[in-house]
């Protein structure tokens, strides 16, 4: 374990906003991903995040790493950030290329520093309970920790990622954090249903802080490839090399995630447990309408043209130009949404099949 | 009771085409009515009831009443009726305005005749056991009875009238005409309970049969106003008269129904029991819904842009040029139905509803 360095490091993040996905069909697209619809309030799960983090946290000190076919979106969605803050993968190829990558900008500007490597495509609905906990979370990291934050799980899901909390590491403004003894990829029913029952098991959500020479040993030792490709890719982008060798070094780093490649096997991740958070990832349409039906404000104005005799807890999203009459009688527990080019109808509790019908020809 | 004059007299049929109606909205409107929907193998009720009469009869001897808004519509069924056979009322005024002035056409053409009167917005799977009926309806039309033809109830159904028998009255080729006892307007679910309890019920079809002047004489002795304006139509018609003084005598005339303004009153109405007629008015979704599931050859070709994961029961009727996805996800009964403008999600069980949205705005 590294000796704390220094608190006073500079504290930069870095958004993953590559991801593409259709949970969200059919108003989610590979070239419209979540992050950057307006689910909240006419705002973005992206605009939001970027929120955030300015309560503590200049545009300068906020990167973004996405794809060319994003990057427009991400100019569009107005956030203030300086155009150098964006970064461009030349290609998918998960998340461990991709800090890496950006490691290796941020390390042209900074010689050390503590990073948030955050997902956009989160909602938090208690901002100032988050700006806490990413407080604390760098203080741990600036001890030398890679740090997770693990959400407290409201039910055996199956869709998330779980951590076990082993023993307590250190606590901050009351705040405990714990080592992780174990990464449990998505797991069966039965599985969840255990964790649950034993305890001591958090939802990994993907938001990790630590120090940048920390993260760059767990490279040396655990992905060497990677770390070799990294020092490349810095010192190319120190002389501002052609995007043809970028793209060259790139594609020698294998696809892989940082939870599998490097937090999985390594012995100095802490979990910090974050409660109260309001957290969700909105991977369905299920999760985005029991948000909605928790927080009205949260959906905007009613949609148009919309008549209904006798439906019981129907949600209707219609972001299309058509004035069609969209008419519903005596539906129950219906999801409803419309776009120009589809119409999806889904009963609710089965919005986990949305990615089979969008995959369909 | 007239006696029974001559069975050789000729028969003409008329057909009731000026009904409009909501309760298959979206795809009926007031100006595209069911009767004209091709919702049969692609076929209209109206073209299948003039092909049905055409079994027996020229098209000579067809005639239809309708309005000048939907008789374009008839002439763009290709049934091949003679222009002259296709009488327009003035405004709508209901049946028995409607069947006084078909009669003054006829009368000019025909001095006594036997006249089937007949919706054109009914199914009938069975035409043979149809034609059947109707020669034996006319039969005992032809005696001087006033013949409805009576569904025989296939459930406590509150959406249609009643008639109850009384004594039999005739038998012909095996099968037995009833006196009416009473006309029952659309029950109370209770009272129709209590009508199948009892037995002896059928649901009035709204298919009548009668010799010219049987009916006459019930215009003259129930519905002298009527009565009178028949005369004067009949005599403007003979002479060429012009459409303004039709139009003044029509609206002269009461709006009526037949069975409130003659039947129910009248001592000589005879119901001739129809039964295995296949028969449905189709009077909402559920019903149409029904018939394709029972026999799915009649939806014709199935709807194109359609993806479904894990639905059961669920009917899609496109009749649209757009080509979005339309796409469903654990849905159970539930009716679709989607228009240029519009677009229909149903509860099976609950198309009753559908004309209530119809009058929304």
């Amino acid at each position: 374990m590294n000796a704390q360095r220094d608190s006073k490091l500079p504290f930069l993040a870095v958004l993953m906003a590559g991801g593409g996905g259709t949970r969200l069909w059919p108003l989610s697209r590979p070239d419209q991903p979540k992050q950057f619809l307006p689910l909240i309030s006419g705002r973005s799960l992206f605009q939001l995040t970027v929120a955030r983090l300015r309560e503590i946290l200049p545009p300068e000190d906020i990167f973004v790493i996405s794809n060319s076919r994003l990057i427009p979106m991400i100019r569009a969605s107005s956030v203030g950030l300086p155009e150098e803050n964006l970064l461009c993968e030349p290609s998918p190829r998960n998340t461990a290329p991709a800090v890496a990558y950006a490691l290796a900008v941020l390390r042209t500007r900074f010689p050390e520093f503590v990073m948030a490597c955050l997902p956009s495509d989160h909602y938090i609905a208690e901002s100032k309970r988050f700006i806490t906990l990413v407080q604390c979370a760098r203080t741990l990291a600036g001890k030398g920790y890679l740090v997770t934050l693990g959400i407290e799980p409201t039910g055996p899901t199956t869709g998330y990622g779980y951590v076990e909390q082993g023993e307590r590491l250190d606590s901050i403004d009351g705040l405990s954090a714990f080592r992780v003894k174990h990464f449990k990829e998505k797991p069966t029913a039965e599985e969840a249903q255990a964790m649950i029952a034993r305890g001591g098991f958090h939802w990994n959500s993907g938001m990790f802080f630590w120090r940048s020479d920390v993260l760059e040993e767990e490279f040396r030792t655990q992905q060497p490839g990677i770390s070799k490709a990294l020092d490349r890719m810095a010192g190319l982008l120190a002389r501002k090399g052609d995007d043809r060798l970028l793209k060259e070094i790139w594609e020698s780093m294998p696809v892989l995630s940082l939870d599998y490649g490097i937090l999985e096997a390594s012995n100095r991740v802490a979990v910090l447990p974050a409660r109260d958070l309001g957290w969700t990832d909105i991977g369905s349409w299920d999760a985005l309408v029991e948000l909605y039906q928790a927080h009205p404000e949260l959906q905007g104005k009613a949609p148009e043209g919309v008549r209904d005799v006798g439906s019981q807890s129907i949600t209707v999203i219609r972001k299309t130009d058509s004035h069609r009459v969209l008419a519903t009688v005596g539906l129950h527990d219906v999801i409803i949404v419309e776009t120009d080019d589809a119409i999806l109808i889904c009963q609710r509790g089965k919005s986990q099949d949305v990615r089979k019908i969008a995959g369909m020809k």
